[in-house]
């Protein structure tokens, strides 16, 4: 058996997310085809973290074995073949040593959520970033962060149907960069609860517009409550980035 | 009469361009339907520069007379909802006096042109960016633009049909930036003739696939002949980017 390490992008607007569900498509399914397509065997990938419905992908990462050995650039090419027109490309691929697990191996996940502040609809990031209207003040913004970084039960950003044991997490930076109506938020964290980068996004924006003060984000997380914590802030926002191990 | 300022974004993958044809949907007729959705005045709106099949805009600036008189926020919100569902949105509205003319007023055209230098397939970029497999040197593509800038006899840059009477342009700037395989090429002058761009880019790109060294490019100006100057790289990397008057 060999162990094959995949970087992947895709665009998750028409899929029912990363992880197989009865509803629909999911991105899992068609690559696990797309490798059966080149391969003929039938295999299961394992992925460094799931995404929701909608959400999008630099750089998620998976790995799956396969029987045979091949070249890795050769796998890369074959599954991109099969892959298509499906918006899923896998961008890397390497053989790994068969201790290495996408999941349980990687030490730091990172989520992109991009945001564009301005008026008009948006055109060229249609279904690729959050359009929010209402000026947004994104120095408030790094400063309601600050009080989210760092090890807290988040309770009160955790979706109600996670299924994690712990609300306890470690959020280890969150950086917001603004270049004219541009704005991205990059979260990182060993793992997160279930919606927690959008929930987070979603007080984030509540500061942003005046509605909240940063240090409301402070007591929000003291509550422990989701309802006391405003709202998801939506799927076609939301990247993952990347994977480190 | 009022005239309006309009700054456009647009994808052109699914028209024409921008100006009017006969065989198929042009941005501008779009528009123009929007502007008459809207005052029931029909008219005709000027743009700073054409745009061809496939190529897109953050910023293409057009005028527009309108016999009423109305807000111009109100008038880019109109127009916005009656342009639905077509990849273009009106990002700014100003009025402007009755002697400005988006092309004959602007002093300064600036284009971006995008690549993707990767071996896989664009997946978040699909249409909007140029996919070039083999690594390019943007090093020596930017000493082989060096050659380009200024004013100079743009015969080899011309497409066959353009309809411009002098073949001398000037260059104001060419600068590539490089984030990864993201790789941008900024281009600004004047005016430009008919697939100017495109032919720029397409011989930076020969020069960073090692074919041609950058002196070639000058080599190239100097025969004053379209059939020594390379391919005219693809629409879809192209944007218009900005007008300034």
């Amino acid at each position: 058996m060999t162990r094959y390490k995949i970087i992947i992008e895709y665009i998750g607007t028409h899929f029912v997310g990363f992880q197989k569900q009865k509803n629909g498509l999911a991105i899992q399914e068609v690559i696990e085809t797309a490798i059966y397509n080149f391969s003929r065997e039938n295999v299961s990938i394992f992925a460094s973290g799931r995404t929701d419905t909608g959400v999008h992908a630099f750089g998620q990462v998976a790995h799956f074995d396969l029987h045979k050995e091949y070249d890795a650039f050769a796998v890369k090419k074959a599954i991109n073949h099969f892959l298509k027109p499906h918006l899923i490309a896998i961008i890397e691929c390497e053989k790994v040593s068969p201790d290495f697990h996408a999941r349980f191996s990687s030490i730091e996940r990172s989520y992109l959520y991009r945001i564009i502040n301005r008026s008009a609809p948006l055109i060229i990031d249609k279904n690729l970033a959050w359009h929010i209207s209402e000026k947004l003040d994104v120095k408030k913004m790094q400063e309601g962060a600050s009080f989210i970084t760092g090890t807290h039960d988040f309770t009160s950003f955790r979706a109600t149907q996670c299924q994690a044991k712990s609300p306890l997490k470690t959020i280890n930076s969150i950086n917001i960069e603004q270049d004219g109506v541009d704005i991205k938020i990059y979260v990182s964290a060993r793992s997160f609860l279930h919606h927690m980068v959008r929930n987070i996004v979603g007080v984030l924006m509540l500061v942003g517009v005046g509605k909240w003060t940063p240090k409301d984000i402070q007591a929000c997380l003291i509550k422990r409550d989701r309802k006391h914590a405003g709202m998801t802030a939506p799927a076609h926002g939301l990247y993952f980035l990347k994977a480190d191990y």
